[in-house]
């Protein structure tokens, strides 16, 4: 059995709006168990009404939320009362639970998460993010930008986070590239250059070389590493960039007749979401004793369901652990 | 008139390829007067027969070419006959040349340049490159990728440089903004911190904060702020994501049927030509005593007409005069 913890409060939309992500969740994984955060008045006859088994969940009630406009060095005292805290003091009370997800405010969530639940020893908690490759595999970005001016020693231990992490999410070799202005070995800023060295020489790791922002989709590398000040403008760009075109493709299929218009205005959608990070199952922090998987603000039930997948699957492969052991 | 350079060797298509887009830029511009840079045995039976007039141009003779084999440092001292390093001696000698136009390899056309044409006094040259944002007004990035580890002074200078450069580029006022990870004032590593201070404070920019990587296509800015590392992993991620979505949508607009098929690809070629950075004119290394526009190696006709149109408005604008009086 995996067992993993839900926050259901603290996103754009309501918990009864994202509780069936969570339904659907339990219903194509039986050997999942979940232990929501959030109220028990609005869930429990939701939940009854859907006829999931008590066996399956736990609700721990939580009367109080994390907003935006909290400040997150204050929540760990000030809002232990929160879904989000509450969640958090629950991972760290029990390590059977193997990932936490959470749509709540992410400085708040990621503050809190690295000072309750702590680190494992030896590890800066590294945000890795997944994009889709043109080979329809993914490519980790490690870090995307909760480690802004690294040294060189934290992107070898981003590189090893990234690796385990893949591992966990089915790659058994994860192929490690470093994020540069050009492809060749002697490119890149001085932190980059030095991270080139410690990379090349790390037996354990299958490091591929420098990677530039063109090769993104095209590459073979499984995990990218990066300064998170860098994987964030990378991110974001690639974003950026994909929807500018398919908005200026989509007013070229506007333009078709019937039926073509529609059939290429939905292909369109599919490719705009492809793109869009938000909704690929969110940013993981993999380092604290429990890994955290945060969804987006504006997630939705589908959105919640791809998150909590990706914990269940963190979960059952014990990700934490094996960190520990890489580490160890 | 304006008086410009161009050099037709040293890109991956034969000088004689590269030739109609002198002819075109002669014939549309009357004003305009080209120093080129090649073998005369070609280029004047070429000229003849198009029936350009010997008053509109001139051919310096150059046997010699630089090519990607090259080491950059060794160009000045054993390339001298090339027509790269002939062309940035002309230049030298008549200050009345108001741009240089290459598409040879572009680290000795930097090196050379920097060194042999001299940097404007309190200058540190910048490489810059154009997007086209949403609402088809132009982007600048400025620097590019070929300052790597800059100081937060240098980045000030790169948004002085920018903003003159697309005030000869036809923008009035350009609003300035500075490149982070992410759009609120404190946002940003210790170097973007440091620049937002200056910038703020410096009262001849319009300064309008930090931008995202998400934002570049839908921003009101005009020149975008950023240390090299980060300018080119910006602008490669924002091509490799446009061009993996159009590859995407390519796909869908050929399962369509006739003629919607056609007209989709055609308007997806538009989209795609959209962004791509090395057809959009270049980059252009502002600072030296002359500026040097820098066509990509696989430049066609087509590419060397439009650069060749950036290099004339640069030097018909006074683009080195201009810069000079800003750092005086």
């Amino acid at each position: 059995m995996k067992k993993i913890a839900v926050d259901l409060k603290g996103a754009d939309r309501p918990q009864e709006e994202l509780l069936p992500g969570v339904i659907r969740a339990l219903s194509s994984d039986p050997s999942l168990y979940i232990n929501l955060l959030g109220d028990e008045s609005v869930l429990l006859p939701l939940l009854d009404e859907a006829g999931v088994s008590p066996d399956r969940y736990r609700i721990i009630d939580s009367p109080d939320e994390v907003s935006n406009h909290d400040n997150p060095a204050d929540v760990i005292r000030s809002k232990s009362n929160s879904s989000l805290m509450k969640g958090i003091m629950l991972c760290r009370e029990d390590p059977e639970i193997g990932a936490y997800v959470s749509c709540g405010p992410t400085g708040a969530l990621f503050v809190a998460s690295i000072m309750v639940l702590g680190r494992i020893p030896h590890v800066t908690p590294v945000l890795l993010c997944e994009i889709i490759r043109d080979d329809g595999n993914r490519l980790c970005i490690a870090d995307c930008g909760a480690n802004i001016d690294c040294s060189e020693e934290r992107l070898l231990t981003f590189a090893r986070l990234g690796q385990v992490f893949m591992q966990t999410r089915g790659t058994k070799e994860p192929k490690i590239a470093l994020l540069s202005n050009g492809s060749e070995p002697g490119k890149g800023n001085e932190l980059v250059k030095k991270a080139y060295q410690l990379l090349e020489a790390a037996e354990d790791l299958d490091f591929i070389g420098n990677l530039e922002g063109t090769q993104v989709y095209s590459t073979e590398a499984d995990v990218l590493v990066c300064e998170g000040f860098a994987g964030n403008i990378l991110l974001k760009s690639l974003e950026g960039a994909a929807k500018s075109a398919v908005a200026h493709a989509r007013k070229a299929a506007e333009m078709l007749e019937e039926p073509a218009r529609s059939v290429m205005l939905s292909e369109l959608q599919k490719v705009y979401d492809n793109y869009d990070y938000n909704s690929l199952g969110g940013a993981v922090l993999v380092g604290t004793n429990t890994p955290v998987v945060k969804g987006h603000g504006s997630a939705d039930a589908t959105t919640l369901f791809s998150i909590i997948t990706i914990a269940a699957e963190i979960a059952d492969n014990h990700l934490s652990d094996r960190v520990r052991e890489k580490f160890a």
